[in-house]
């Protein structure tokens, strides 16, 4: 039997591992998930990966790599997870134990990189040379894909655009850093201004008290007052929404991309924050540049880090 | 005779030409420079770049490709300059008639990026993969090196590193945007600066005042106010120097790069710009990212951008 080539990839996170096979066009032909239960040990998760995987090959497959995405430090090199805090892992070879199991290549990649990547080569950002992928959730992160290619740099940690400056003279991040992007524009900085502006404002915030009912402001209060209304939630989702714009303008400025795809679950809120974003772009932005770039939700999904890592190792063959 | 392969590269100015020709190894075998005298028309400067690159070719030279690095805006996959206002050129075929002249394939590059690759390759960043070349002078730009290949960006405007926001609340730039780097880094911003300091403490103003002799006051007087001690002089640069290095902060988070070349007239006034900055650096960057990165001067000199556009060539090839 002519067997088909296909190519795996792992999405590895804290809670779950996601598997996909990939057929030669980069369509996924098979995927299974399972529980990550890290506090067995990387022996026990590893062995699961493992299982995982072979539960989603058929007898016509000929599996050509491995790709895998995961959080925390690695050495992509040598296929060693250096650090992974929400596995608790120090130093685990993962990609020599896939290697041995499958006698194949395997290759690590950060999870926020292989997402970016799968978006890029499969999903909103198809048939691009140039791609930065933003998720504005809790924090926020990045990949970049300029002619083609994945920007790494020096250690897998390229694209840390929540950790841009928008403000030298603003306030200490936890990373360090002064007037980080997410410390205006995050999930967590709008929730964070809601608050305050309920707070300084408590004739109008009672829609925004409702929301939270007694508890941490979040960005899904502000976005569900904005829905009806509220002014204060939607002045908050304004300067959050108007700081991305100004951080937008300068990953378009060094990166020169054609289309910027926005994910993750604050950027989920739609027009309230978008449309100020939109408006610093076109009142700030070099409009050569900023002309003529595309925005993009992301359309694959929760499978995006593990068909980004599958393609990341097959496109590099 | 054995011919030898020898790759050209040409830097097209708005008041001079420079040749160059490199061997296979990347070195220059033979350079020569002529005034552009742009005035004459595109016709007449195409046969200066014509005659320039014949005289410095031998017999002995098997010519094998082209490089151009040139200002302004590029069509480089037609080789057509679409508009250089150096030059006072608008869609010149300068690609196609090089091709024509010397019947090898001919490559267009932004100037700035062709030093930058130049640098890179065979100069302060040899040997590594991640690169960001930094110019301080009248403006800041950038060339960038990621993983061993030059980031271009959809049109060729990659790397615009004086025009990133570092106050998102400060000043309008020409550019559009506001709080750009280059508003408080550069050295016109440096001049700027230390004039209004003059102006603002006339007592401490005499060493300040003295350089300027009466004219406006620019970066070069106030780095040589500051080799003699003046406060406002090294105020000004100290300024410039941490806004600098919050800039730098930005693309080191955003590229993770091995090694920062910092270039252009200003970049020479030395520990007074770059102390501070590297104060910034250490103070604000994520430890991870910053440790280790080298900083370093050019080491090609005018010779780079005619380097670096004949090595994009030989490389791509």
């Amino acid at each position: 039997m002519e067997k088909n080539k296909v190519y795996a990839g792992i999405d590895l996170g804290g809670t779950k591992i996601l598997a996909v096979v990939l057929n030669e066009q980069g369509a996924v032909v098979n995927q299974a998930e399972t529980p990550t239960q890290a506090q067995e040990g990387s022996e026990a998760v590893i062995s699961k990966i493992i299982g995982l995987l072979r539960d989603c090959l058929s007898s016509s497959h000929q599996l050509e790599s491995i790709g895998v995405a995961t959080a925390g430090t690695l050495n992509a090199r040598d296929g060693i997870v250096a650090y992974a805090s929400n596995l608790g892992w120090s130093d685990v070879p993962l990609g020599k134990r896939l290697e041995e199991a499958f006698g194949v290549s395997v290759n690590l990649e950060n999870d926020a990189n292989a997402a970016a990547y799968g978006e890029w080569a499969v999903g909103a950002g198809k048939g691009t040379q140039h791609c930065v992928y933003v998720t504005v959730s809790t924090g926020i992160g990045a990949g970049i894909i300029s002619s083609g290619r994945l920007i790494r740099g020096r250690d897998n940690s390229a694209g840390e655009l929540g950790h841009i400056t928008v403000d030298m003279n603003g306030p200490r991040c936890l990373c360090g850093n002064v007037g980080c992007l997410e410390l205006y524009a995050s999930g967590t900085a709008i929730g964070r201004r809601a608050a305050e502006l309920a707070a300084a404002y408590p004739a109008k915030a009672s829609a925004l008290l409702a929301k939270a009912a007694g508890g941490a402001m979040t960005s899904r209060h502000a976005a569900e007052a904005a829905t009806e209304g509220d002014e204060l939630a939607l002045q908050a989702l304004r300067e959050a929404g108007s700081a991305l714009g100004n951080g937008l303008v300068s990953i378009i400025h060094v990166m020169n991309p054609e289309v910027i795809v926005i994910g993750g679950g604050a950027a989920g809120i739609g027009a309230p924050l978008l449309e100020p974003m939109k408006e610093a772009l076109a009142d700030r932005g070099i409009s050569s540049m900023t002309t003529g770039v595309r925005f993009a939700s992301p359309i694959l999904g929760k499978e995006a880090g593990a068909i980004g890592a599958a393609l990341l190792v097959a496109d590099q063959r």
